[in-house]
């Protein structure tokens, strides 16, 4: 039988420690968790989502592979702390929504980028966060993307698919540019969208009155401006370019509705709303196959 | 035992059948179903959604409650069929999204507004359309609004808010115009920026390709975007107006976080990000409590 990888897990939120805990169900690899809240580590030892827990980013040794599941812009701070560790590393990696910016800040603390680093991001959520929240199957049937740089090892990028692959992950690679202009179009804008729209509508009526009237729609339109205002504050400072070239497109098609309403050009109307039902089909039918494979 | 009022529902789709099984679920009324589709009133007496079918509007007597169970747009056409029903009616009810328009079609083809007149509105849906798709609990714990005009008979609005009472159904009262306003904001604007956002997404990319790195974030958003073109098509077009406030004053709270994305203001994002993220717990805590109730 091939020896575990040992596998650093610096962050034990929603996404570290349900990295950790399908691991260590997978069998995969032997767990060490750190998370600089105090009580943290312990709780993840006794909710069986790491095998050992350490208390410091100090003196470290006999790591194959780290995993940073810290927000975008502590990254930095953590590559500053365990900068000593990296040349022994197999792997470097991290989970975060926003691929240049990661590339970037590893690139400004090390003065270049090591060959062990693989940057990646699980297309995986839940409402709720923290340790407690972990999910053995959080990564099951979604998307793991990975977004190796032109001087990542093939075995980096070789071994961490393995270990992404056997969380239930489906893993596909791309470019940074790449994944960060698509990650803008299908997730940064939908919630910038959501947050606008719950605050215009908020701001609205007294009392927050016109959320009783709310039906269903609304409620599924809603619910992503429940996320964490702290990381989406990081994700739209750090996917700056991207998130603004998606969103002037939309400002631009969506005036051309407001216009087709002032109208009355029925026509228009009915040729985008057909459209876009179609397209929501195809996207439908896409989340039905990947449920089934 | 009080004598069961006889119901005649217009427009056996969704709407009208779930309210017709509801109604008969209840032993509430006796249910006369028309549908100008044929073969729908015999599908709806095998589905037991209707007590008897009738296959003509002419030559229809001793009803007490007419519901036109139609989109916004058929409703003159319907009037027009039923007026000599109208004076022996108690009541004449409707279940469109837009009210505003509804009685401006009922005055003009009748000349005036009847007593026994009271447009309704259930705030309630499902993905799926068509007699087939009637539900008997659709309306358990959603609001029915009731629009009393100003020339309607209180026996009327009573009769009408004991029926939907009985479908499971809160009712709650509102002017035409308010519940105009208040569902543009609630339930249109969202409409639209889902089907804008999904078509802006698709014309996007090639072969739609980018809906495959999509997570359930844009999943929540993008449902209602495979709604009946038709239908929206109706609304936008009848309710122009409370529409197009509301989406002007987004499009100028969504330039303003344009604009601090823009100029990297952090700060301005978190607060309205915070914001909203407060108003959309409440809401979740709106409908928690609706659903005990």
């Amino acid at each position: 039988m091939a020896i575990k990888p040992k596998v650093l897990i610096i962050g034990l939120g929603l996404i570290g420690a349900s990295f950790g805990k399908a691991l260590r169900g997978a069998g995969a690899a032997h767990i060490i968790g750190f998370d600089r809240e105090e009580g943290v580590a312990e709780q993840a030892i006794e909710l069986g989502v790491i095998d050992e827990a350490r208390f410091s980013l100090k003196v470290l040794s006999d790591i194959d592979v780290v995993v940073m599941a810290v927000p975008v812009l502590a990254i930095s701070s953590i590559v500053r702390q365990i900068d000593y560790l990296i040349p022994s590393l197999k792997v470097l990696t991290d989970v975060g929504s926003v691929k240049g910016e990661v590339v970037k800040s590893v690139n400004k603390v090390l003065g270049s980028l090591p060959e062990c680093f693989v940057p990646g991001h699980p297309i995986a959520g839940a409402e709720k966060s923290g340790v407690t929240a972990a999910q053995e199957d959080l990564f099951q049937n979604h998307l793991h993307i990975l977004t190796p740089l032109e001087h990542s090892q093939p075995e980096a990028v070789e071994l961490l698919s393995t270990l992404w692959t056997q969380c239930g992950a489906q893993v596909v690679k791309m470019s940074v540019q790449r994944h960060d202009e698509v990650l803008a179009a299908t997730s940064h804008l939908p919630h910038l969208l959501a947050f606008s729209l719950v605050d215009t509508l908020a701001r609205e009526s007294e009392n927050r009155e016109i959320f009783k009237y709310a039906a269903g729609g609304f409620r599924d339109f809603s619910r992503i401006a429940a996320s964490d205002p702290t990381m989406w504050h990081d994700i739209f400072l750090t996917n700056k370019d991207a998130t603004l070239t998606i969103l002037r497109r939309f400002q631009t098609d969506l005036s051309m509705l407001e216009r087709a309403i002032e109208e009355e050009n029925g026509e228009a109307l009915h040729s985008v709303f057909s459209r876009a039902k179609s397209a929501r089909d195809h996207f439908a039918e896409i989340l039905a196959e990947r449920e089934k494979s």
